[in-house]
């Protein structure tokens, strides 16, 4: 989408110093601004950036008064970090409902429906008695199964599965080639040593305001539900298993991995690699760190778990720094053996 | 799908307490049960929640008597767990044969044949040459490519992706957005420190009963086949790399990777996160602790492996806790220098 | 696709001793031959493998003589090994060029091109405004955005998701289920501990003869680009956040993951399950071991770097050494502290 300066300084309500004719299609750095880019200066530490910059506009204060001749167009407003903000929002916004109507050929069973203003591309499919709702986006090779329910403004984007029996929220963002609702890993093992398949027959429920990144799975629950709580935001390739519970507000990074039946708290920060065992609880506001192993219940809220085998941070980084150096520790104790 | 409690009884052969025209299209933990599901009362410590269980119908033994007022209907049966069981099995294998017949538009090239009672989705796509069995589900958006072998009864479910000359036996089941013989990971170093692809030629062979877990991926061989043998079950995000050997009813949990030309041997249990370097064996019956790092062969069957650079799991668990009030053993050090 | 033994002899420039008319389809090692399978001899200790082998044809050299009775026909050419490399490529060559034309149904915008010698297969997706060079292949359910670029001689596998404003080179490979310019992590944390999505508006570049593996991950940046440079090899489940930069000739294996704008130098070599913080910045010719943690910068090239917490590989292995044994150091301390 292409812009002239001018139309960019009526929607912040700014003043154009320069030519307005130019055409803007970007956001950029100061630093790295190009042609057809836009900027803003709001931190004085980049100013002289202003003046080397080959974006097209740069968003500065009312107040602001080059101290050298500047090539770019420059747009006054009254904060200039806000007004770069609402471009970014109303770029956003553009982007997401610049997707409407039904491309062909997609799929739909007769027995679902679609509310309003949705958007179906081609290759979407959409099996039986499914109800989605309204300004929701499927997109190209989505497959949504039987029975599934999904939110006002929710988005499913290219190649994201959500198997047969799923509730899913409004507002909910799900990435590319996410998948929900494959079966739960459960084998009983049989007398020949030969697994015999448990039949997963649960859902999995993902409340409102949810955002779960590419290529991450999240199993249904072999009986109930598997369930995401408001505001949960998941990064890409995370494992959630089956009858897994993640509280409200927990943020999980990249390519950690929860086991069966385990129940995160509300507000926890999870770093990227974790790995949490089956059939425990992770207390509220718990942070553990990047490529932590949770082996046991966090039953105390607010700790900052860290390590292999998860412990206290600082007695982590306490064991660790000597551990970086534990041939000198055993030197030690050598010449103290010799000694006496 | 939905049920009378009559019709469950009687495909239980057992006898209705109740109002027998009651509804049930779900099937609920006796705790948590609600309008609409079914549940069971095998153990007797979970008799105070039947009677006051939403679940529209509860199975329970020929000789249960209520000791108080029931809302629920009442399903005697001889065994109350098994006939649990029984109705999980049925509804499973309802859910899997509810799907049959072509949808359309579908793509399957006129080379390429197609088993009896199979099922081909809408979008779902088959390459050339390709000899699919009969009862196959091949699902939406599912690719097949071509010279594929597939056996009886195999489900290949949405998003999944099987290369070129793989072969999959029967009754296999390949999750969603599982990807098969993707190019194994090799490339020659140059000169000028740039890398040439080395062509991957080979394929993946999957024998009978082998499930593969939401979105993981297994490469072909670089010649030759990676081989994924009779009942193994692996989880969702694991990497089997090219020419990797997994034996027999081997289980191998979420986000493991296993590099290139690996033997695994049979009826081994590998946890979650684990990782193992290429071109060594790991004998039979052993077992790999969550997040251990195999660097080496495992020559002696049965053995239990854990940590960073895996080592006994007893000699890993005792070092670590000392690892863990390494501090201690440090001041200790330092008192005893002192006092000499 | 099928030879006889004659055609490939005259595609080496080689000479047939025994029955030129069998059939060949596959490239085998010549121990493990089976009947249709076309192997070479080069080192002679593998020479016993040649007398019993149940492969077609093997490949040897000008002046060897058998000194048993062989079943399988003989090619002799002037180097063996350079002969079967020569088959390998033609063969690699072959099943690339395989792929040509459009199949129905496939949908691109009215807007977008396509270059010549192209292959777009059924149930692909290209979006509006999208330039595609020549020879390029776009495989079943892949889906290209808008705006997109892809350079000549490009393969986007079965599933590949190409996010809007994707830039990509001549000669890379993008294998199945890939996503490239998902939404990058980023959310502000707002009073009520919820999080507000930060709008992701950049995108990712990947420059020439680049290869991504199966279900890898690569996020738009947030503003400006996500940049995967010359050459860089990526294997499977490897997940690149958003703003970072990797350098060229870069070799990253599966499971990896680099988080938000950090920058990695030109021919490192990372091993993996390899986890990389946030804004930091890794030197050239860095070499990270499998399960490292890197947790601040890297200045200094050509270093090697081992451990739960990165640091110099020798110093991790001799303290790894210490840890394996650690309850022995711990009974030395305290027989020194019995006997003072």
């Amino acid at each position: 989408m292409e812009f002239t300066v001018s139309q960019i300084a009526e929607l912040l309500n700014g003043k154009v110093e320069g030519d307005g004719s130019r055409k803007v299609c970007r956001l950029d750095k100061i630093q790295e601004g190009s042609e057809g880019g836009i900027s803003f200066l709001s931190n004085l530490k980049y100013e002289p950036f202003l003046y080397t910059t080959e974006a097209s506009a740069v968003i500065v204060g009312n107040d602001f008064q080059p101290t050298k001749p500047v090539k770019t167009t420059l747009i006054k407003v009254k904060d200039p970090y806000s007004g770069f903000t609402q471009l970014l929002e109303a770029y956003a916004q553009m982007k997401k409902t610049a997707y409407s109507g039904v491309e062909q050929p997609s799929y739909m069973d007769d027995s679902s429906q679609m509310g309003e203003n949705g958007y179906r591309a081609a290759f979407s499919y959409i099996g039986k008695n499914t109800k989605i709702g309204n300004h929701v986006k499927i997109h190209a090779h989505a497959f949504v199964g039987d029975n599934v329910t999904i939110g006002d403004h929710t988005v499913i984007h290219s190649g994201a599965r959500i198997s047969e029996d799923t509730v899913i929220g409004s507002h909910c963002e799900i990435q590319s080639n996410v998948v929900i609702g494959a079966d739960g890993f459960g084998f009983a093992p049989q007398e020949d040593n030969s697994y015999k398949n448990i039949p997963q027959l649960g859902n999995v429920i993902i409340e409102d305001h949810v955002s779960i990144g590419a290529n991450s799975t999240i199993d249904c629950a072999t009986m109930g539900s598997t369930i995401i709580k408001r505001g949960v935001k998941i990064d890409n390739l995370v494992q959630i298993a089956h009858n897994v519970v993640i509280g409200e507000n927990t943020v999980i990074a990249a390519q950690t991995g929860i086991s069966g039946s385990t129940e995160i708290g509300k507000n926890c920060i999870i770093a990227g690699k974790a790995g949490i065992v089956g059939h425990i609880k992770v207390a509220d506001n718990t942070t553990i760190g990047a490529n932590t192993g949770i082996s046991k219940s966090i039953l105390t809220p607010g700790k900052t778990i860290f390590g292999y085998i998860g412990m206290d941070l600082k007695d982590f980084l306490k064991s660790y720094a000597i551990f970086r150096n534990l041939s000198s520790l055993q030197d030690k104790v050598k010449e103290l053996e010799k000694k006496l």
